[in-house]
């Protein structure tokens, strides 16, 4: 990556650089320096936006998970459709995202796992989005009659909790199975069959 | 712990000595010769009954794994009460019997912990025995009518995979929570409602 300081120095740039330099010297030796390096700013330049290292590694962490939840926002969202075929959607959009953070880029997803490790707040927030997404869905079919739910937010946690075999990055590993496609399904029906009205 | 040579020496003498001596020294550390010498034997005594020290840490984590599955056996196959009721049980006995095991001798649980990480092949006998438990309750379930399920084996894997929070020992920092039994009640209900026919 060539120095290119005349370019405006945002945000963006600098988390897109962090992610770069992440993958290249890894987590634990990656240093803010080196980002200003390869940007070709001073590092005070680095800390006129982020204030330290940790809020540093805590916005690249924060803007990586924040790309899978704009894709499941769009399913959730969406005007028409049961719920049960939206929440079938969404856990299977949740499935695919993260499957394909593991699988394309072992490297970049274990550099994360390490960061995820030390932003436990980030990551708590991203949770409670993505549950939150599940609360919205499961509230419509309620509404429309299609779901049946006394308690919401809990049942959108139940669903989350359910389902951690295919979301949780301890699990990632066992994505790679040939069998996890039907395990996936099977979980799948089970859950929402146990929300139907 | 005496050596008390005069005693027989039986296997479960061997393996209940070969846990006290992975505790006191560890997973990594323990030797076939320490677990001799608690006996008061020599080493040949104890590859007399398990050829190799892979083969005793096997059969001191199937006999740790097996406490717990009696227990369960015995609610899979008491006559009388309904399936729903049988299933919610059963997944309550699991979830007791491993948070006990995890909370109340931490130290013997990590050391378990390396243990199931070199014997896949005891590990997925474990798992398999309690997965065919369930399709028992389930079966049960299918023929009084008060549970449905389309493939028996398929739905027991399904609720084995989303209870995975409450019997996976990755989660055994989670099962200190507070909110861990209204979080696996929730969970519980919304798999058993899944099954109903």
């Amino acid at each position: 990556m060539p120095p290119a300081a005349a370019e405006p120095l945002t945000p963006e740039r600098i988390l897109e650089t962090t992610e770069e330099v992440l993958r290249r010297f890894g987590p634990t030796k990656a240093t803010v320096v080196d980002v200003a390096r390869a940007l070709g700013v001073s590092h005070g330049s680095v800390y006129r936006h982020f204030p330290s290292k940790a809020a540093l590694r805590e916005a690249v962490t924060d803007r990586w998970l924040a790309k899978s939840v704009v894709r499941l926002d769009e399913i959730a969202s969406a005007a028409g459709g049961s719920a049960p075929s939206k929440l079938e959607a969404w856990l299977e959009a949740l499935f695919e995202a993260k499957r394909h953070k593991a699988g394309d880029d072992p490297e970049l997803f274990a550099t994360y796992t390490v960061l995820l490790a030390e932003s436990s707040g980030v990551v708590d927030q991203h949770l409670n989005q993505l549950i939150d997404q599940l609360g919205r869905i499961i509230a419509e079919g309620v509404e429309a009659g299609s779901l049946s739910a006394p308690d919401v937010p809990a049942a959108a946690r139940a669903v989350f909790d359910a389902t951690g075999r295919f979301h949780d990055p301890q699990y990632a590993a066992e994505w790679l199975k040939p069998t996890i496609t039907t395990e996936f399904e099977a979980v799948t029906a089970l859950v929402i069959r146990g929300l139907r009205a």
